[in-house]
């Protein structure tokens, strides 16, 4: 069915029309337009222990190599092509960025080629509401924000009907390939997919695009994700505003949750950007297993000692994965969802009777209004809607309980505590999107291209070394069954204990540079306001290039040093070819034995130590 | 005391940095740094019902001239003045350069000229807590967001003992000028200090600048405030943010609370830059005497409207002094006031007694949370903390409780309706300021320098002609008793019937031409999604010197127009100079006498509508 798409009524104005002008930089390897998509090794489950499982689950599409784009010199004509294309996660800026540097790339090396848009993300799949898009319905979502070009649904293609529907979708539509746009749980999406098609003979092509404002589809392949970028700025343009703020009238503390859900990538970037007071991030709190008690006295104790220094003031970030990460809160969400999954007759007064004793006894000691939000619907993928608890409110009002107290024994000589709350979400995400999140998408959206034409399926579109000029950005594909990984340690009533192979959102790395970064300077951070601000995000001038803190902390480039490597083991049966002197050979020999023996026991399953999140 | 300024601890990093090079433009008057202050015309009160009230609290400062300042040829050595400064109303974007423009002009017209900044604002000035600003002080504040610099803490000097601390301040300094950076009610309090010291034989001067986010010490003489430009691009980068959102998702009703104070006016310009679905001005609803109900009736008619062309989802924009433009809640809070005035034992369950019966059952109906939120602690003026009121829930819940009976009642046949609220406050008070605050905030520094070395008290530094390009702003100085009125219709037990004469927030103007646009695509706005994104606030390349909606649209620069007037007066007088034709003389005579009684007619206490906000 096809479909009229919906006006945006208003032309584009101002700053907005000036962006829909801006030709989003591409590197090298696709400004010819002659490109050859080079395959490199196969490709393996990064964790040895869940190789078995997710080869089993992905018989088709496991184990395919890694893709490079290269240019070439001489031009291919390309066969006319027919390519779907569908926003399945969240808005996040820079998505119809992948839709322009698709259908560019398409029509670019064969005018016939068709790029069709399902309206409605996975419900517009299932229904086959498509449009044919062309530039006309491009020109005014050039490097916009939003994804109201072809708008979202649901985020989750999971049921065999689903499947089926989409499958029937995309041969009544005789599509070649799918491309869809979004974060872990499309991606997995993406791959199930892909392995379906495969098995059952249909012949569309399916390719996963990384594009959600958390970040936390990150792995050997992707340095960061499309949106991170721009949400990060002008979360970060905000609080750093309100430390400002704070720092002017010297008598509020600021508790500000930021969207980001279960991983805190969101949270520590901005904390790198703003240099607020303090952030906790679920990542530490789950690692040190703290409680909501222990959560709630660091804070006063961090406000005490800058009271004591005469400071009435400050903001605190807090991710909204947080609440999750609490152990005990842990456990009484996964009570809850098991409930909830059982039963719809759950409230807010019959809920304690039927929870274990220790998570009874939480959920009676709370407020009304982190009841009530922990009972709401959940998302699509079963977890809990983060966005919907107050976590800042919850912890603000332990904090004043706790710091009231300590003003009464005396030991608390400050000001009175004064809280304000923050929740940055929507604001961020329909944002304009930067010109690093603008060029990414794009040559995202290029590359996904390209992987289609070469007949590839189950792939994840690629860009690496992004740290660096676009200039020497490196295009390519990785098959998105390397980067499944198997959840154990799932608990509660009616959740089975090994979940399927999936694409899983990764948590902050707490041995990585950008965590590092942030615990150096933490003390001098929470006592002595070293604040910040980035401002706002800018287009033009010194700055508009500027890339995240993360991003270029990160020691990067996984497929370079991959290369790399290929390179020393060249140089090596080149030194040691037939003819070479025997100690030399020697030599080779001695030193690839405890090479080996070494990347063995590193490799083993018990060697890789495993947190339960 | 003089006292250590805190250390910013950090040195400004990335667009901060970049911004403190940023060299603000002046016009042309202050560009030699030979300025004259040329007088011009005395002034009066605006409401000619409101003279002798305000000639008669005023008797030293009323009817001063307006001056102008104007460049002259000679350089005019300058004596040593000593000037001391404190913010004193709340952080606005742009506060730190009025400061770095008065201590520019100061120290270029006399190195051995000394500027004291007052720390903690009033509290600061009351407890002579001070110290004297160098640029090494200032290099890293300049075109910064926030007070910072100095601080601030009070907005009022309004006790006996307040002034007379203000006073013994001023004279222990030997201060020769002293400058408020405020809005009104700061102004209100240094035209009191002016008539106080004149009247008392203290010398040092009183000089008020107009900066406030709200927007609303506007009158003949301001045409805007420092900080209402930067603040409402940020509040409409988020608010089109969001737009973008609810029109990717198509599920969520916005519900977006604006800082802004009792009057409209950042609301106003929201709503014009980002064409929301709708706002709701305090002015229109208190003008059309709307209920709660009304209100609550005219948002569920525009979503049911929007259901029926299958849209569910949309932006509401409420200002914050919106409950107290409601009649109803109006009579509330007076009647609260009143009561917390008299007695500091009320809380949410004896107050309802103590109420008329009309009142009570207004109470008695809402929501817990707002209950308790109309009793938190007033203001320093004594208003309701509106930062603290969350209309945007009381709103969203009533709403939905009407959608839900209109579903039951078969009325309403369109999705569910899902509210998001939130209040947009905090978040751009402390943002790095526009080019245009910088520029303005900078040249009012720079003039308030002029008038304080002229020595004029009483008087507010002013630029008219803001609209066009800085090279034709004019700079002045107005005095504050021309911006006084009198309030009259208070009520409630415990306030007086008549106030004092004050300079008061002005509210938007239902006839003015900014209005006028929001009514002419209201309607358009509300149904077809006609969304624009402003974007980020840039600094460099097209759009870098956007000025607000409101500003361009308004019909300003009264002063040139007196000017112009003198212009035609003169002509009369020329082409009537004895030894005119009669017939000449009788024609100007005939149309003279015409115009005398138009205008006697219309500046009549009696012509003059009234409401009685």
């Amino acid at each position: 069915m096809g479909i009229e798409l919906k006006q945006q009524g208003s032309k584009l104005q101002g700053l907005s029309a000036l962006r829909a002008q801006y030709e989003p930089q591409i590197p090298p390897a696709l400004k010819g337009g002659n490109v050859k998509v080079s395959k490199g090794d196969n490709t393996t489950a990064a964790d040895p222990s869940d190789r078995l499982a997710v080869s089993r689950a992905y018989p088709h599409t496991y184990g395919q190599p890694l893709v490079h784009l290269v240019s070439e010199d001489k031009a291919a004509k390309h066969s006319t092509l027919r390519i779907g294309v569908a926003f399945c996660g969240r808005q996040s800026p820079g998505g119809h960025n992948v839709i322009t540097g698709l259908f560019d790339a398409l029509k670019s090396q064969n005018a016939d080629s068709v790029l069709i848009g399902f309206v409605g993300g996975t419900e517009g799949i299932f229904a086959q509401k498509t449009v044919e898009l062309t530039n006309d319905h491009l020109k005014d979502f050039r490097n916009q924000g939003g994804y109201d070009l072809l708008g979202r649904t649901k985020d989750q293609i999971k049921s065999s009907q689903q499947v089926n529907d989409a499958k029937a979708a995309c041969e009544a539509l005789k599509l070649d390939a799918l491309v869809l746009i979004g974060g872990t749980g499309t991606n997995t999406d993406a791959a199930q997919l892909a392995e379906s098609f495969l098995e059952s003979g249909c012949t569309t092509k399916v390719i996963g695009v990384p594009v959600t404002i958390d970040g936390d589809l990150k792995n050997q392949f992707v340095e960061t994700d499309v949106g991170f970028d721009t949400t990060c700025k002008v979360y970060s343009q905000l609080i750093s505003n309100i430390c400002t703020d704070a720092l002017s009238a010297e008598k509020y503390y600021y508790f500000i949750r930021l969207m980001g859900r279960q991983a805190s990538h969101v949270s520590l970037e901005c904390a790198l950007q703003s240099q607020a007071n303090m952030v906790l991030l679920g990542e530490e709190v789950a690692n040190s297993k703290m409680t909501l008690f222990d959560v709630t006295m660091q804070i006063c104790d961090a406000i005490q000692a800058r009271g004591e220094q005469g400071k009435n003031h400050g903001v605190v970030l807090l991710p909204e994965g947080l609440i999750e990460s609490i152990p005990e809160f842990y456990a009484l969400l996964q009570e809850i969802n098991g409930l909830l999954k059982q039963d719809e007759d759950i409230d807010v007064n019959n809920i304690s009777s039927r929870l274990t004793p220790w998570a009874a006894a939480l959920y009676d000691f709370l407020p009304i209004f982190i009841k009530k939000q922990l009972l709401l619907d959940r998302e699509s993928d079963g977890s809990v809607q983060l966005s919907q608890i107050e976590t800042e409110k919850l912890l603000a009002q332990l904090v004043d309980t706790e710091m009231t107290r300590r003003t009464k024994a005396g030991l608390y000589k400050g000001k009175k505590f004064n809280a304000i709350c923050h929740f940055f979400g929507y604001q961020a995400r329909g944002s304009l999107p930067s010109n690093f999140d603008c060029n990414y998408a794009y040559t995202l959206g290029q590359t996904a291209y390209y992987l289609a034409q070469a007949g590839l399926t189950g792939y994840l579109a690629t860009v690496a070394n992004l740290k660096q000029d676009v200039s020497e950005w490196r295009c390519g594909g990785a098959p998105l069954t390397a980067m499944m990984s198997v959840k154990r340690w799932l608990r509660g009533p009616g959740v089975s204990q090994i979940g399927k192979p999936a694409v899983h959102r990764t948590k902050v790395d707490l041995k990585g540079k950008p965590y590092e970064l942030l615990t150096q300077k933490a003390s001098s951070w929470l006592m002595d306001d070293l604040y910040r601000n980035p401002g706002p995000i800018q287009y033009a001038g010194a700055g508009a290039d500027l890339k995240t803190i993360t991003l270029l902390a990160e020691d990067n480039d996984y497929i370079g040093k991959v290369q790399e490597l290929c390179a020393y083991l060249d140089k090596v049966k080149e030194i040691v070819k037939p003819g070479c002197p025997g100690e030399v050979l020697k030599a080779a020999l001695c030193s690839m034995a405890s090479v080996t023996e070494i990347l063995t026991v590193m490799s083993a399953p018990s060697f890789r130590g495993r947190t339960p999140f």
